[in-house]
């Protein structure tokens, strides 16, 4: 299975991307990656280490797409773009089954609407990270997480039914749905998650009701459906409070010498709790709706973070994540003509 | 000054909202309490204690208004309830500054919005609690955090409005006051926060942009600014990730004997931490908007924080949060007929 990374983006330049592939092909020998950047800076990173060379193939592109430009305007214009490039290669090579970037999400996100394109009766291609839960090894969908501002109940209808798609993809079965309100009752929410709710309870897959927020992580729903502002404050605030709680932890321990003691003896312990809440280092957000599995890494990913994006690519790829969902949307009547 | 007090709806019965008012008559002898609820029931609560009877008033009412109860309904039916005959007096008697309750949060609002009335110019009541920060001994009001669902721009606009004369009349000056969208920058956002973005910008209060909820916490925010669906998420998805947090640390503490050891060290810390976190105990919410000073505290408010909200609700009465919120829309050009 070979897998497209895109070396630009990354807050951490070509040498984390170049890095992350080396460790995903030595990993799983049944991998192989085309990274797609700048060659010269690419094969100089690559000839720090020892690999399957047949395994890494290098498309040199020069050109970069940033925060800075229009998504729309610069995928049009900038052909030469490692973004643009990897892109069409996805789309275009039978033996790709996914692509990585951890560039610009706008840019990404526009590029793959654009260039790879909507699995068939799509309306919404939506971002879906997965986060960790009180759970542990068990994680909850977020779709959408912010690809769209404005949507209509017939959008997140089609987010509840790819996101219960995804994770069953992922391998788990019968995926609790819950849509994101005001609280659990049926009756709580604003007039879009009303419609919306009134419309899962008619569809086939697990739909458990609305959730109020201070559950999402509770490990008692696998997939939660919202509109990309309000999953974008979500997801935001979740990872603002945890980054705030250990903050005010360290503080509090610093102002105390039987508290710096106790700290130490506990270290690994609150090492091993900061990892967990670092969910985007276990892999990227999945663009779901799009005709190839596109996964966003995130700016600061490590090396390690993208080589689990590439084995979370290949798996979902594997599994036909693709197919899945397009034959859910029209199983489910979901399949209208916009 | 008088504070109101309904004795029923706290989780913990009419003793704690009893206690709470003794506390607060016998700390601030400016204080003084109507309790109203089940007189045989607060009667033997306050011959527990020792306090100055001339400053406690009991009113009886026997009637209850609960969670499962239709707000609007039971604010027009159930004359007798504590929460209809608190709110009758709280309009009524000109020397009463307030009212703290912790019954139903519907019925509450409701009620204050049909007994109380609202102030001149304002279109949507809309309930506000502090959250703590990173700085310590400063607060960020949220608004609205529950109490309208679908909003226009011209609510939002009112919203940021009551909000920073919130925190001045608290003692804030210059409130910074941020509208809650998915990132900073100026342009990001949904059809609504475009549109209140807009008019916040032409506004005389120090509107200082957009803010990732990732930052909600962080102190740099004096007022956050959104509708009641999106606030209700952020201010839920604060209180479950922080307490997640402590639940993966607790759980964390208990798998090693060393951090069971170190956690001892750190007791006094930890338990710092969690007080800090459960911001309701420092106060109840304020329904801005309505004449009279109303203050909602939690449902498992303990009785230093019905104590708490007693004192926050003379502190606004004493301030003319009442006449600073009128006085402002009117001077902003925000009284609009309906």
């Amino acid at each position: 299975m070979k897998i497209v990374v895109d070396a630009f983006g990354s807050d951490r330049g070509e040498a984390v991307m170049t890095e992350g592939s080396v460790l995903a092909v030595n990993e799983d020998k049944s991998v192989s990656v085309i990274i797609v950047g700048d060659a010269d800076v690419i094969n100089a990173e690559l000839a720090k280490y020892s690999y399957d060379k047949d395994r890494i193939e290098v498309v040199d592109a020069k050109g970069k797409i940033t925060n800075n430009d229009v998504p729309t305007l610069a995928i049009r214009q900038k052909k030469d773009s490692s973004l643009v490039k990897a892109l069409e290669i996805t789309k275009d090579d039978p033996e790709v089954g996914g692509m990585v970037s951890a560039g610009s999400t706008g840019a990404v996100l526009t590029g793959a609407f654009l260039k790879i394109g909507r699995i068939k009766g799509v309306l919404r291609p939506a971002l879906c990270p997965l986060l960790p839960t009180l759970i542990e090894d068990q994680k909850v969908a977020l779709v959408d997480c912010g690809a769209n501002m404005d949507c209509r109940p017939e959008h997140l209808e089609q987010f509840a039914l790819m996101g219960a798609s995804y994770m069953k993809t992922m391998g788990k079965e019968n995926p609790r749905v819950a849509l994101v309100s005001v609280g659990d009752e049926d009756k709580k929410g604003n007039e879009l998650t009303h419609e919306v709710f009134a419309r899962l309870k008619k569809q086939p897959i697990n739909f458990v009701g609305n959730m109020e927020s201070r559950y999402a992580l509770t490990g008692k729903y696998d997939v939660l459906v919202t509109d990309g502002f309000v999953g974008n404050v979500l997801l935001k605030s979740i990872e603002g409070t945890a980054g705030m709680v250990m903050k005010m932890m360290k503080n509090s321990i610093t102002e105390s010498f039987w508290a710096k003691i106790g700290a130490l003896f506990m270290k690994k312990q609150l090492k091993k709790l900061k990892n967990r809440m670092d969910y985007q280092q276990s892999g990227g957000a999945v663009f779901l709706g799009v005709k190839k599995v596109m996964v966003k890494g995130h700016g600061s990913s490590t090396a390690t973070s993208i080589k689990n994006s590439i084995f979370q690519a290949k798996l979902l790829a594997e599994k036909n994540l693709v197919k899945n969902i397009e034959e859910n949307l029209e199983a489910f009547g979901l399949v209208v003509n916009e």
